[in-house]
């Protein structure tokens, strides 16, 4: 069974990560056929964790995690803290493959989603 | 003639920033033909400032400018900051249209883009 579990930075503004909690239930929604669960995570200042973000996907018979960091930049974050933080996962988790795509900033979808933020303001 | 300005944070760390112009150049690509000009504008931290970014629309010919808030989170810089700014913007230039469109995390696009990072890493 495949899981995606978004990662987020997190915020101390409740409603900021509340924000990434329904967007992860419209990923949901986006991704049935392909991932039969979807999971939301925070890199610091809100819970779930990442390690309990994989462990929630893991419990509920996950054996494959694609794992998608919800940052704009590739810094620190992205480049170091959270591919440290799922290599650690990896061993904790043998028998489970965690992928982790491109942060969403990279995406190639970007310019037209930019270009639609525009057209419809 | 149509400009689209990408307003992103700004970072003390200059790639993020030069990540912000690289992408604006592919905005470009991707909206040949809606908009004539794409430029990128910082809150803060780095330059061009969205004052001067508006400057630069206005001065190349834009008598309309849709600002895009390349942000995740509907926090103080997307609901109260960049609107400000964007108020005075439009007293400085009273024969220019400035429309503020979504932030990128609002997008009804963001579910599909997230999609795709987690299928191809």
């Amino acid at each position: 069974m495949k899981a995606l579990l978004l990662v987020a930075h997190g915020s101390r503004r409740a409603a900021s990560n509340e924000e990434v909690v329904a967007l992860a239930d419209r990923v949901a929604d986006e991704v049935t056929g392909s991932f039969a669960l979807v999971e939301a995570a925070f890199l610091e200042l809100a819970e779930p964790s990442i390690e309990e973000g994989i462990g929630r996907c893991v419990a509920q018979g996950a054996r494959e995690i694609a794992v998608v960091p919800y940052f704009l930049a590739a810094g620190t974050h992205v480049v170091k803290d959270i591919p440290a933080i799922i290599e650690s996962a990896r061993a904790a988790h043998p028998g489970v493959v965690i992928t982790v795509g491109e942060h969403v900033g990279a995406s190639s979808q970007m310019p037209a989603l930019i270009r639609q933020c525009a057209v419809a303001p």
